[in-house]
C-alpha cells in the first residue's frame, strides 16, 4: 500500500487544549505515518504553542484570516487560498487573528516538537 | 526567509501538454524549491503520464471525481475532500474520470521523474 487515502470524517473532531491557547478544534484527515493531515479551526484569538516539524509543515487556508509567525519575527498574514510552507525544523506558531476565525488544512511531516505558549505580547505584535 | 507563502494568481494558468493526456490546465500556487504546489484541472478523460516524486506527493481534491493509480494496479477513486499521499518514489498517475472533471491541489516534494503515457487500457481498468 503506497497510496494513503484520507478524508475528514466529520465525526471525530476533538477540542485541543494541551498545546493550544484559546478554543481550537481539529478533525483528522490522514495519518500516513510520516505525514499527518488535520483540518483545524481556530476561534478568534486562538493559536498553537510554539512548535517545529522535523520534516516541515504545509498550511493551506480555507477560511477566515490568521497569522503564521517565526521566532525571528517574521509574520505572514493569511486568508482563504493562501498556502504557507514552514521549512523542516523552523520554529513557528499559527492561529487566528484577534478579530477573525481561521480554518486551515495542516500537513505535518515528521515528528512535531512542541515548545511553550506564545506570549500575548508576541501574539499582539504579529497582528496585521 | 523560512516561511514560503503562495497563492494562485489566477493570471498564470497554463495548458499542459508534454506529460499529460487530454486537456489539463495548471495554476502555480507556490514554488519553495523542494516543495512546489499547483492547482490542476483535468477535463473528463484527461490524466498525467506515469511519474514519481522523489520526496512524495500530496493530492487534495477540491472538485469533481478522479483516480490515482499505481504500477501495481492499486487505484483510488477520489472526490472533493479526499486527500492522497503518494510515498516518495511511488510511480503513479492521476486524472479525471471519463465522465467527470477533476480539480486538485498537488503538493510535490523533490524532483519529479516522468515516465510514459498511461495506456488507454490501463486508464480504463482504473475507472470505478
Amino acid at each position: 500500500m503506497h497510496l494513503s487515502h484520507g478524508r475528514a470524517s466529520g465525526k471525530r473532531s476533538e477540542q485541543r487544549t494541551a498545546t493550544f491557547t484559546g478554543t481550537v478544534h481539529m478533525d483528522p484527515v490522514l495519518d500516513a505515518g510520516s505525514v499527518t493531515i488535520n483540518t483545524v479551526i481556530f476561534t478568534p484569538g486562538a493559536r498553537t504553542y510554539w512548535h517545529r516539524h522535523l520534516g516541515g509543515q504545509l498550511l493551506a487556508v480555507t477560511a477566515g484570516r490568521g497569522v503564521v509567525a517565526t521566532r525571528d519575527g517574521e509574520a505572514q498574514v493569511v486568508t482563504s487560498g493562501d498556502v504557507v510552507w514552514a521549512e523542516p525544523g523552523e520554529e513557528h506558531w499559527h492561529g487566528a487573528c484577534g478579530d477573525s476565525l481561521l480554518t486551515h488544512m495542516a500537513v505535518s511531516h515528521g515528528t512535531t516538537e512542541w515548545g511553550g505558549e506564545v506570549a500575548p505580547s508576541d501574539y499582539t505584535a504579529a497582528q496585521p
